[in-house]
């Protein structure tokens, strides 16, 4: 395993002005393979790690008894942007579970999308838990429990069934044991966990490589992935790092961000996952800091990772880029 | 001069998620007198050296020839919210020396207060240069114009006289040589600075204690210190930190912050200055810090600095709050 030192991404305004700190770590099935910064940097992965927060939807056979699509898929484990289409084929989908907005526990929200927030507010529209980036991943959890004839209430408290499942299937992918983690509560209201930055990046490459699993969870795995890998736009929404990486990606890419600086990405052909980490959690700092080392990387064009700052006006006045050591 | 570790400013979810390095430095009229982390950190102070910005229109008379009340110089040393009394006062001003929205150079944008935000999409309102967070700012630079005699356009380029005003007044203030310096551009359009920590800790304690100056200069700040103190939601905005720390301080106290990080304050019955910068450009860092710095100043009461974090549902997830070494 080769340690470097942490990845800066600096963003400057005719000289430097800012500067974030972002831990990387690339790991194969088995663990780390390649680090920036610490390999043991503590993450929340938030919701980077909905790929694997959406394997008891399959491996339960709720997904199949309820006859998901590969977009629904795709939306369990999406932080989705609230556009017309992703909260349309959300509330469907409740609809067809017999459940409604009501039912979910996630919060109400504004969308990620600002076009379609503004046009809710310039039409009058409420906002309401569908908007809720989270609301496909909830819908997944009722889902769960619809199919598991549990009682829905209260799904997102650690002690619930559907959360027991979730648990389980983040130890198991992230080989840690979370019996007696002290967890913290996610934006969307379920449990989290603070983990090594190499337990999140070796999790996401179990999810292209889940060969050590047995079938239900490997088939899990590779269909969760085969969804977000081929539907970056019902994961995320126009405009978002998922969207814009995978549409250069010269290999299948899976990408997924989370609050408060996390990205995560998994390369199926390679087998690899990535787990990257702004130490004060900005989104900038992660995006930037993952679409350089995949330049690095050779899974997207060189220059990818540079952008330009404009300000109010449009005028260019500086450019945001990482410095990977 | 006593120089301390770092402020790192930490934000909990269950356990530690994120984390802000912020300098701050206190100075009086001669220079440094406590930091924490680098005194000589480079920092655009960007919307936090209005003040001293403001200084060349009072020091030429364009603010006693055009009799500007307390609140226009306040609002012209603002980064206001665009709540609708501010922008009516600046619409006000701008007809009074005969000029109007489109003159202003710093762009259009959207206000800062999320409901005013909001009330306008409702209302089918258009966003323009009124509700950009500096129009109050560039309403002073085109009232120099005015009465100066000078052609008002291209008056936020470098070489515009009203600019080289600025820069001069920025240079007296400081105690720096700008003639050479790399300018960046500012969110509004007109030149940035980077200069050390100290030399914008030092100018801030100057505006408050300016008897190193001549008389009109010193008559300007004296103004310019006690219009901000005086009116601190002119010079932001409903629940901003400008406003919330003033309602605690047990004695007169400026604050004023910037982007991309930066916070200034000024304690004029003590004469001292404050510069604060978050590494990563993140407002909740310097926020943080500055507060938790007031709290050890016994300015502000004990706990002003620690917040709560809250999730989508409104529960509370987490807490914010500084270390000061």
């Amino acid at each position: 395993m080769h340690t470097s030192d942490i990845v800066r991404v600096v963003l400057t305004r005719g000289q430097p002005e800012s500067e974030h700190l972002v831990d990387v770590v690339v790991a194969d099935e088995s663990g780390a393979q390649r680090a920036w910064g610490r390999v043991d940097a503590p993450v929340i992965p938030r919701s980077a790690i909905k790929a694997v927060q959406a394997v008891p939807l399959l491996r339960t056979g709720a997904a199949a008894a309820n006859e998901l699509s590969e977009i629904e898929v795709a939306l369990a484990a999406a932080s989705h942007s609230a556009e017309p289409d992703q909260v349309a084929a959300v509330e469907r989908w409740l609809a067809r579970i017999g459940a409604g907005a009501d039912d979910l526990e996630c919060g109400s929200d504004r969308p990620l999308n600002e076009a379609e927030d503004d046009r809710m507010l310039r039409a009058g529209e409420a906002f309401g838990p569908l908007q809720n980036c989270c609301s496909g991943k909830h819908t997944g959890f009722l889902t769960i429990a619809h199919h598991l004839g549990l009682d829905h209430q209260g799904y997102i408290e650690r002690e619930h069934p559907v959360q027991r499942l979730v648990t389980e299937a983040t130890e198991q992918f992230t080989g840690l044991d979370l019996s007696a983690a002290v967890t913290g509560r996610d934006g969307c209201g379920i449990p989290t966990f603070s983990m090594p930055a190499e337990a999140l990046a070796a999790a996401m490459a179990r999810i292209v490589r889940p060969g050590r699993f047995d079938d239900a969870t490997a088939e899990a795995a590779t269909t969760i992935a085969r969804a977000m890998v081929e539907h970056p736009w019902w994961v995320s929404g126009t405009g978002r790092p998922e969207v814009t990486l995978a549409r250069v990606a010269t290999e299948p890419l899976l990408t997924k961000g989370g609050a408060e600086g996390v990205m995560v990405a998994a390369l199926p052909e390679r087998g690899w996952g990535i787990a990257v980490k702004s130490r004060d959690g900005a989104r900038r700092g992660a995006d930037t800091a993952l679409a350089a080392v995949l330049e690095l990387l050779e899974v997207v064009p060189a220059g990818t990772s540079r952008s330009e700052v404009t300000n109010k006006a449009g005028t260019v006045v500086g450019e945001m880029y990482a410095i990977v050591p």
